[in-house]
């Protein structure tokens, strides 16, 4: 596999370039810049303004400038942002698609809180380490100073947000506007049907316990997120797990071969928007046919949807509760991705099993606090929420097509992964002769995290991947720390095949 | 049984009065507006400085004036506060204590919630009435401006306090402080060994989560707190109510027997300090005995302590957990009922669990919001915390006397209540031909909310009682309202005989 390298860029360069036209001799210049790694993947270009001082020459030189590096394919224009350096096109392979054929393993009951605590515990020992193990993007890709603004603004007009009980189930006024904003995601329910949660979290596993008993046997994707896997550990469920798509998730054929050879599945759960690890998004027709499997079968397909409005383009894709025509999908998210990882706020819609989540999320842990819903509803209140998500989405994508270069670059041959086509990691399909685990531990040696596959799936199976994480805004960090672990991957192989000869 | 009334202390004031000295004179004119009603107890006296403006005379004389009425017990001076007109202590007999000679009931599954669900849609039907069935103070009484003000600090310092996740288990400086504060009450804990949570009532099913399965006996006290039933009803766990004493809570030889002879209780849970709903404080003897009783049957003590720092007085009784020498205690509680209603925060020391309770609690919902914390940390790392707890303390008081004299003044003849120590509630014993559903349904017609017995036990044991609490700053409503609950008892009764005459 051919590694990206600028040179073959550069070599468009014309030797007699001084007696070309001025605006092909700037062009020239930051070509080789680009060429060269004096200005990277994802830099932002000159504004034209700063260009024609910088160069002492017209808007019209300036302006065929860059339209020339734009024709070659060096920068790119992005809306209302300017200009920049054109982040290359991955050329790794896309990562394996699970096999089908494959006959699905035995329900089995959750092992996977001591692996999860004892990275945990690593992670403490190193708190300098750069984190690419997390799920959360960098504060300075949230709207700080806007949240900060509209919380002062809440205290000053309610001072008694903090002393006083807030309504059960939530703020209304914040429930009023979730019900509408549902609506363009398809999702048809009143402001009543919906119940304010601590997180994702706290909603998906109130929309476990609703429909669950312990011992019984809940489908899940594999891999899944491993905070599911705590749940159904914590709750003493069993867990039966479906093969997923890098590309379109949940595998549908295997799902209903599941359903029919288990009758013990009380509950399906899905990530269908931006799947966590995998980054997939199920194709529509894929999300209508899980509901009409699950409604068939009369199991509840929980669906955790905190990723929605991080996909790519719009209007964001629509939540398995479209295709819901009889309440059998439980609706569960969250704004910690979208907007405020400090806030904790979710939300659930438990179908048909409602009330029944209303029960368990009072007898839980009663009404959410009011000053993080009030400055919520403020915030979607306004065009300010709409702004905010395609500023972030357009962050998510440079750090994403810069952090895909890096590991196109850095890493090992025969390491494979697609793409997302939103969010803020990868899954990461590591060279066979590879375990994650190891490469984790000695990664947090070398001062940075990732999160190893170990902890995805209940199984073992995913012992060769790795969730890498881009979520900071300080990029050069971000390329720095790739370029270790590309190394540090590259040294492991070697060492492992200098071992393997030994023997 | 007599009625309060104040005639019998205008007998007091002299006829001859214009040629008594003019202290005395003075004296007499508060004496016969306190007894006419036109200063009622509770209220507060001029100022020293106001009584001289407005009588035109000396410190000496208002001064004498005041030792007078302060000699006839008329009035109360209040420290810092100055003085407040009397309020006369109750003449109504203590609530009956239990019957320990009764065999204890078979632990049996919880059936609550439906009770309360019709109880709280009627309340729904009146958003207007006044409430005494609620379980906090009103706003006014909590340190609203203090904690605004704090906030705003807090989101001024750390602006990305909404928008970055926190950390696991809670805000470390809030930990470390709470742990100290804990060593007050008799808690030996580091910080680490401090989790926060989402009010008590998280801990709670933190707790039970972590020493039960489902199925399982937990006993507790009878009456407690309908918020816990609900809690074992949705973890399909059995209660076995243990008698309980309005004056000395739990009754230990009862639990005592209750452990030798239902070998499968796993937990037992307590309120030691102004028990929900009967305000008893338990004894330090009785503390030690459970705690030793529990140890020794190898079962956890869950003990809620939410009221501990409300009890009249200084210091605040110790917790359960003060006595605990083996990680037998598990220690809930909140500043939900102490300081801010509004946010939600309370913690939980798991005691020999506290590693499982921290996987639940990471597994259920994650760290909790920071600001509130980072508020919390700010206000209980001063002495503020201390002065708001002198004041709460002395207005709950106020309270608490002027509503034990409207309810002696007011109620039927046969009813009985011990009145608490602290806190904001009273368990109030009905005469035997009133039933508590009854007079909840026509008081909440009546425009008043209570709380009636039935939720306060899964036996229906409780028919004849109700909680009433006076969480309100405005006693003149409160007053009004315990007058109009007097005469509805009184109706209620005539017509129940009336009715038994006719049979």
């Amino acid at each position: 596999m051919s590694k990206l390298t600028f040179e073959r860029r550069d070599a468009f360069a014309d030797p007699s370039a001084d007696r070309q036209p001025l605006y092909r001799r700037l062009a020239d210049q930051y070509r080789r810049a680009i060429g060269n790694g004096v200005l990277r993947p994802g830099d932002r270009m000159p504004s034209m303004r700063a260009f024609m001082q910088r160069h002492g020459v017209s808007l019209a030189t300036a302006t065929e400038s860059y339209r020339l590096l734009e024709r070659d394919a060096l920068i790119d224009a992005r809306p209302r942002s300017g200009y920049f350096v054109r982040v290359p096109a991955t050329v790794l392979p896309n990562a394996s698609e699970p096999d089908l054929a494959m006959p699905p393993g035995e329900a089995q009951f959750v092992g996977i809180h001591a692996t999860i605590s004892a990275i945990v515990s690593k992670y403490q020992r190193y708190p300098q380490a750069l984190n690419l193990g997390g799920a959360t993007a960098a504060p300075d890709l949230y709207p700080t100073d806007a949240l900060q603004q509209a919380a002062m603004r809440a205290l000053r007009r309610e001072p008694t947000l903090l002393t006083s009980a807030g309504p059960d189930f939530g703020d209304p006024a914040l429930r009023a506007i979730i019900a509408r904003r549902a609506l363009e995601g398809g999702i048809e329910i009143g402001a009543d049907e919906v119940i304010m949660t601590h997180g994702g979290i706290e909603a998906v596993n109130l929309a476990l316990r609703a429909v669950t008993q312990p011992g019984d046997t809940v489908a899940v994707e594999s891999p899944c997120f491993f905070g599911l896997l705590q749940v159904l550990e914590s709750l003493g469920l069993r867990a039966l797990e479906i093969p997923a798509s890098p590309s379109t998730g949940l595998a549908v054929e295997a799902l209903n071969f599941a359903l029919q050879n288990h009758r013990d599945i009380k509950a399906v759960v899905v990530v269908p928007n931006l799947q966590n690890p995998l980054g997939s998004v199920m194709p529509d027709s894929n999300k209508a046919s899980v509901v009409e499997l699950c409604a068939r079968a009369g199991v509840a397909l929980i669906e955790d949807d905190p990723y929605r409005d991080l996909v790519d383009g719009e209007p964001s894709p629509r939540s398995l509760k479209a295709w819901d025509t009889d309440g059998t999908v439980i609706h569960c998210t969250s704004f910690n991705k979208t907007l405020a990882p400090g806030m904790r706020v979710g939300w659930i819609n438990g179908g048909r099993w409602h009330p029944r989540v209303g029960m368990l999320k009072f007898a839980q842990s009663r009404h959410n606090d009011q000053l993080a819903q009030v400055v919520l509803a403020g915030f979607l209140g306004t065009g300010a929420y709409a702004r905010h998500l395609r500023r972030l989405r357009e962050s998510l994508r440079l750090q994403r097509e810069r952090m895909a270069a890096g590991i196109a670059t850095a890493f090992p041959e025969g390491t494979r992964f697609t793409s997302p086509r939103g969010g803020m990691f990868f899954w990461v399909e590591l060279p066979h002769r590879l375990s994650s685990a190891a490469f984790f531990e000695a990664a947090l040696d070398d001062g940075i995290r990732i999160m190893p596959g170990t902890v995805f799936s209940n199984t073992g199976r995913f012992d060769r991947f790795v969730r890498l994480s881009c979520p900071s805004a300080h990029l050069d960090l971000v390329d720095e720390a790739v370029r270790r672990l590309g190394r540090l991957a590259t040294r492991m192989i070697e060492r492992n095949e200098a071992d393997g000869s030994k023997r």
